[in-house]
C-alpha cells in the first residue's frame, strides 16, 4: 500500500524540509513539497533516500510514500491534513506564506512551525484562525533526533500534535507557554556560553571542553536529564535534600560562571580549536559520523529516564 | 597472576572510592583502602564486587587485583605508586591527610585528589613536594563514566596522569589553568541555570525540560561536543561562518538567559517536578536505570568525535 495514511505538505525544502519528508514517507504519509529555490525533485528524491536507509537502521521504516514537489504552496497543501513549514526564520516570510496557504488547505490541517528562533506569538496572530497554528521545533536532523518541541495554545491541538509526532516515533515535548529558544536550544546556547568562556578564560582548550562534554555531562544527558541528575546526586535524600544543603554552593557557583564577548580574539581561538579537533575531516565527514554515533546510541540506550 | 601491575592506595572509601577501586582492582591493580568512619572490608568488597560486574559488560574486566583495608593513612600509602584521595570536599581535612601521607609515601608516589570543587591551588601549597600532586576528578562513578578532568603543574606529571587514567579505559582530559568546577562540572551547572530558570520561569515543567535535553542536545552531546556541534551547525562554512553570521543572534541569546535564584517556590516546585517525573521509582532504582542505560550507550557509541 502506498500513502494510506494521507497527505502531508512539507513548505520548504532544505535540510529540514528533506529530513521530515524522509521521516514522513518512511512512515507511509504522502509528501507534497514545495520549495521557492530551483531545487529539482530528483535532488531530493535522493537526499530521502539517504535519510531513509538510515532510519531504516532504526527498523522504522515499513511504510512507502510517495514524494512529489508542487509550483506553489497553494498546490502543496490542497490535500493536505498536516502542514509542516521551514521556510527561512523571518517574520515576513512566514506570515505571507501562512496567508497564502491559509485559504488553500482544508480548515482542519494542521499547520505546524519548524522555527526555531521565533515564538508562536510571533506567528500566530496573523492567522485567521490560529487554533490551528502550532509551533514543532524538531532538532537537527528529525528524522534521526527524537525531539520535538510543541507548543499549541489549546488542549485539542497539543493532544493531536503529541500523538502526531509520537506516531513518527519522536518524543515530543510540550512548552506551558512559548519562549525564544523553545527549551532544547535555550539549554544549548547556556552550555555553550560557558564552554566558550571556558577557551576565553584560558582554562581549556576547544577539543578538551569538547571530549570533557561528551565523556561526561554529555554522556550521562544523553540517558537521564538534568533536573533528575541532582535528584541522584543528592544521595538518599534526593534533590530536597540536594537543595537544602547544595544550593547555596550552586548560586556561588553559578556567580562564578562567564559571560564572554564573541569578540575577534576569543573567535579566532574558536576557529583555530575547532579546526585543530576536526583534523582535517570535513564538514560532511564529521556529519557522517555524527550520525552514524547517533544512531548507534539510539539503537542502543533503551530502558533511559527522559 | 594477582596485582602484578603494582598497588594504589584509595584514600576515603566512599562512594567514589569504592568505585575506584572497582576500576583499579578490574584492570590488575591490588588496592590498599583507608576510610575513617568504620566501614567494613566486606561491606566495600560486596560494592566492588557488584561495579565490576558491570565493568564487564565494558569487556574490561580482564585482571585480578585485590582490595585490603589498612587501618591508618600511612599503612595504606607504603606500598604505593599512585594515591587516589577520595576525602571530604574540605581544604583543612585534605591538607591534614596529605601532612599524614606525604611523608609515609614513596618519594615517587603521584598524589592525585578526585576533588569536585577544590582547585588544585588550594590544596598543593599544603605539601613539601607539590609536583607530584595533582588533581584528577572523575564524573559519577568513575567505573562507568570515562571522563576524568586533569590538573597538573608540570609536563611530567601531566603525561603521567594521561597515559595512567587511558590505562583504565578512562578519557583523561587536560586542564590548561586550575578552575573550580573543571571543566565538566562548570559546564553542567550552566546548563542546570537555566534548566531551572524555564522551571521558575514557567516556560515547562521539569520533566518536559529533562526530556527535552535527553531526547535533545544530551543526546547530541553523547557523540559530538558543543564547539564541533555549531561547527556543523554553521553549514558548509562551519564555525568561522557560524561565528560571523550567527555569533550576534548567539550574544543577543545569552542575553535572554535567567539568573534565577534557588528561593523557596522555586526548590518547592523543582522538588516536586521530579517527584512526578521519578513517578515512584527509588532512587536506587533510579541509578540502577541510569548505569543500565550508560552501559549501554557506552558499548554502543563507537567513533565518537569528542
Amino acid at each position: 500500500m502506498t500513502g494510506e495514511r494521507g497527505t502531508i505538505a512539507v513548505l520548504g525544502c532544505g535540510l529540514i524540509g528533506q529530513s521530515w519528508s524522509a521521516l514522513f514517507t518512511a512512515h507511509g504519509y504522502n509528501v507534497v513539497g514545495w520549495d521557492p529555490a530551483s531545487i529539482s525533485q530528483s535532488a531530493i528524491e535522493q537526499a530521502i533516500a539517504k535519510s531513509r536507509a538510515q532510519i531504516r537502521m532504526q527498523g522504522t521504516d515499513r511504510n512507502v510514500g510517495s514524494f512529489r514537489l508542487a509550483q506553489t504552496p497553494e498546490a502543496a497543501v490542497v490535500d493536505a491534513f498536516w502542514i509542516q513549514e521551514n521556510a527561512p526564520e523571518s517574520v515576513p516570510v512566514k506570515i505571507e506564506l501562512y496567508g497564502r496557504v491559509e485559504t488553500a488547505a482544508s480548515p482542519d490541517a494542521v499547520i505546524a512551525s519548524s522555527t526555531s528562533s521565533l515564538t508562536w506569538s510571533q506567528l500566530a496572530t496573523s492567522l485567521n484562525h490560529s487554533g490551528r497554528f502550532i509551533t514543532a521545533h524538531p532538532f537537527n536532523p528529525p528524522h534521526i533526533m527524537p525531539l520535538v518541541e510543541i507548543y499549541a495554545a489549546n488542549d485539542v491541538m497539543q493532544k493531536k500534535a503529541i500523538s502526531f509526532y509520537r506516531g513518527l516515533g519522536r518524543e515530543p515535548v510540550l512548552l506551558s507557554r512559548d519562549a525564544v529558544g523553545h527549551i532544547a536550544n535555550r539549554l544549548a546556547s547556556a552550555l555553550w556560553r560557558e564552554a566558550v568562556n571556558i577557551v576565553a578564560e584560558n582554562i581549556a582548550d576547544v577539543s578538551a571542553v569538547d571530549a570533557a562534554l561528551v565523556h561526561g555531562p554529555g554522556l550521562r544527558w544523553s540517558v537521564i536529564g538534568s533536573h533528575m541528575a541532582y535528584h541522584l546526586g543528592g544521595g538518599p535524600g534526593g534533590i530536597e535534600h540536594y537543595l537544602k544543603h547544595l544550593g547555596p554552593s550552586q548560586e556561588r557557583r553559578w556567580a562564578t560562571l562567564g559571560t564572554p564577548k564573541l569578540t575577534p580574539d576569543v573567535c579566532s581561538r574558536l576557529v583555530a580549536g575547532v579546526m585543530d579537533e576536526a583534523n582535517g575531516r570535513s564538514i560532511a565527514e564529521l556529519e557522517e559520523e555524527r550520525d552514524r554515533s547517533l544512531l548507534q546510541v539510539l539503537a542502543a540506550r533503551g530502558g533511559r529516564m527522559a
